[in-house]
């Protein structure tokens, strides 16, 4: 049952990128960070490129991409910079109408009803469905320093599964998991389908240059341990044992999924993304030996005063430990409103206080 | 720090209902059963009374709160019955402009703000300020057997206090969370005010009639354990701390709890409600010995076929165990779109399979 976290190929040393040392659970020479929705909303720059047209417009233009995914390397002096896309881009491009609209999220004109509807998830030809993503991480290539790693990345097949069903975003899910527990067998062809799209995307997106990937799974944490084993597992399995051949390390996340854990492990990541809920002492445990950890300040934290989020990231560094093996983010997404001078200084004072 | 769960004062014996065995952690005849929003929006015959005007002039008017509050006792032959009502009541009651729409949840028109808005909190007077909760109660207490508690309730401070700041339902606690970071002198005091007026809207249902009370502090599980203890525990003891005198049981229930179960112990509940991530034996342990648990089927399972129902009722009934002091319920509301009959059945297999 249970899947080795994948051995990257490359040689790795103190001179890899620290990032990169930490996913494989090496010695780094300091806590890498970075921070999940870095490029994006809280940035002025970002609201000042972004004032005209669409999110996927944005998404849909390499170098604009480009630039906005570069903005937050040089504002805060993260250690990874994450391209500038979104879950649904896959989608979109094998052909599905999804519009992500600004404080909603994204919405399914034609909601799946019916087993038909798995017909509209053909498989995705990266090169001939998203040039422009593979064009953007091409240019990233060039433009990104070595020492700061592009993490390339996917929706997990429930999350995903779960705005094609709803038609957007939910509160309980309630027809995903209808139709998960009615029909089992569909179900699993359905994610299947998704996990390939997801997979054929980070290829992709690791064949032009991303060196590292992470699949955001980000509400399978509605589910209860024995159905996320049951329903979603084997497919997220599928994802990290095709990245298994890669020589990048890969890190799978959601949110509240506190139980989850260590069946996160065992579909086959290196890292495991934990939110804010879970101290990561005890997340560490539950993830399991050979594997890395990532998080988890709450990102509402950083809403504070200097003060208050310095003693915060101080304590999730303390829970983390010293032991190899911790990427610094927030336990999910930087919120809007966030002052971007506070996620500068938590860069620096993460590390700071691990060369100390 | 800890308290030790209160003791009721009332005999216990096997004429005592199997809920209140229960939540006392007694022996019961079988396993009891009630749902979380029972009375409401998956009954026909409570959209029909409800066809007209708002979901606060229903709760204020004592004839029809105590009708929509019998309804699912005729129907479903669950072993309690909860008041109709809505956590925001006691705060409608003292003075607030809040409505209640469908699908959406409470809505504030002036969200607090600033220091100045907790003098909007005065005590809460339920006499005076609701006595149409308390002519509920009583005209529950002459209609129900004595074999069917009523459970009353309140909401819990946290909970409460997120939607007084965000003026409404909220994703992330942003607003509410910031304000708990950054001022944690006042925000103790907003949240021990809201304590107070939960406090004393439970006191009164219990004297009117109420013989058991749930606190609802559904959002918690947003926050760490660390966050939680810093910063709603105390409050949440003041309520449980002033009902021990009181020969009710209590329940403490919030959604996404898993790690702060045992926090959620220590603030003095006879009961912790355990929404469907946590499997009951390992809620058990973290609740502790001497406290029930309540839970914990997953409410979209309902939205299944029967045999897939039955099949995790019978998952739930075993992860419990045969210990005394578990209630069945879902891990949180009814949803609006399940088959009452399927509720039904889930009530007669509970009790089917626990005198077995």
């Amino acid at each position: 049952m249970s899947s080795p976290p994948a051995k990257t190929h490359v040689s790795e040393n103190r001179t890899d990128p620290a990032f990169l040392l930490a996913c494989n659970c090496r010695k780094a020479p300091y806590v890498p960070v970075w921070f999940m929705r870095q490029a994006g909303r809280s940035l002025p720059e970002y609201r000042e490129l972004r004032s005209r047209g669409t999110i996927l417009e944005a998404i849909m233009d390499p170098s604009v991409a480009a630039e906005i995914t570069l903005q937050p390397i040089r504002r805060y002096g993260v250690d990874a910079a994450i391209l500038f896309s979104d879950i649904v881009v896959p989608l979109v491009a094998v052909g599905l109408e999804i519009e992500v609209s600004p404080g909603t999220g994204p919405v399914l004109a034609k909601p799946f009803r019916s087993r038909s509807d798995l017909s509209r998830l053909r498989p995705l030809v990266p090169e001939e469905d998203m040039a422009y993503v593979i064009d953007a991480v091409k240019l990233l290539r060039s433009e990104l320093p070595t020492s700061i790693p592009l993490i390339g990345f996917a929706g997990g097949p429930f999350t995903l599964a779960s705005y094609l069903v709803e038609g957007g975003p939910s509160k309980d899910f309630a027809l995903t998991k209808a139709f998960m527990w009615s029909e089992p067998v569909l179900w699993r062809e359905f994610l299947d389908l998704l996990a390939e799209i997801a997979l054929s995307s980070l290829l992709a997106q690791v064949d032009a240059g991303a060196r590292a990937v992470q699949v955001f799974d980000s509400w399978v944490g509605g589910l209860s341990p024995d159905a996320y084993a049951r329903f979603v597992l084997p497919s997220a399995r599928r994802i990290f044992d095709g990245l298994r051949a890669l020589s990048v390390p890969s890190i799978h996340f959601g949110v509240g999924t506190g139980e989850l854990l260590s069946l996160m492990g065992l579909a086959g990541a290196n890292v495991v993304g934990v939110d804010w809920r879970v101290p990561l002492d005890i997340a560490r445990q539950r993830v399991g030996q050979g594997r890395a950890v990532q998080g988890n300040l709450d990102p509402a934290v950083c809403l504070a005063a200097w003060p208050v989020v310095a003693r915060e990231v101080r304590s999730v560094l303390k829970s983390a430990g010293s032991a190899p093996g911790h990427i610094f983010n927030l336990g999910h997404g930087v919120l809007p409103s966030t002052d971007p001078g506070i996620l500068k200084a938590v860069v620096d004072l993460v590390h700071g206080e691990s060369t100390k």
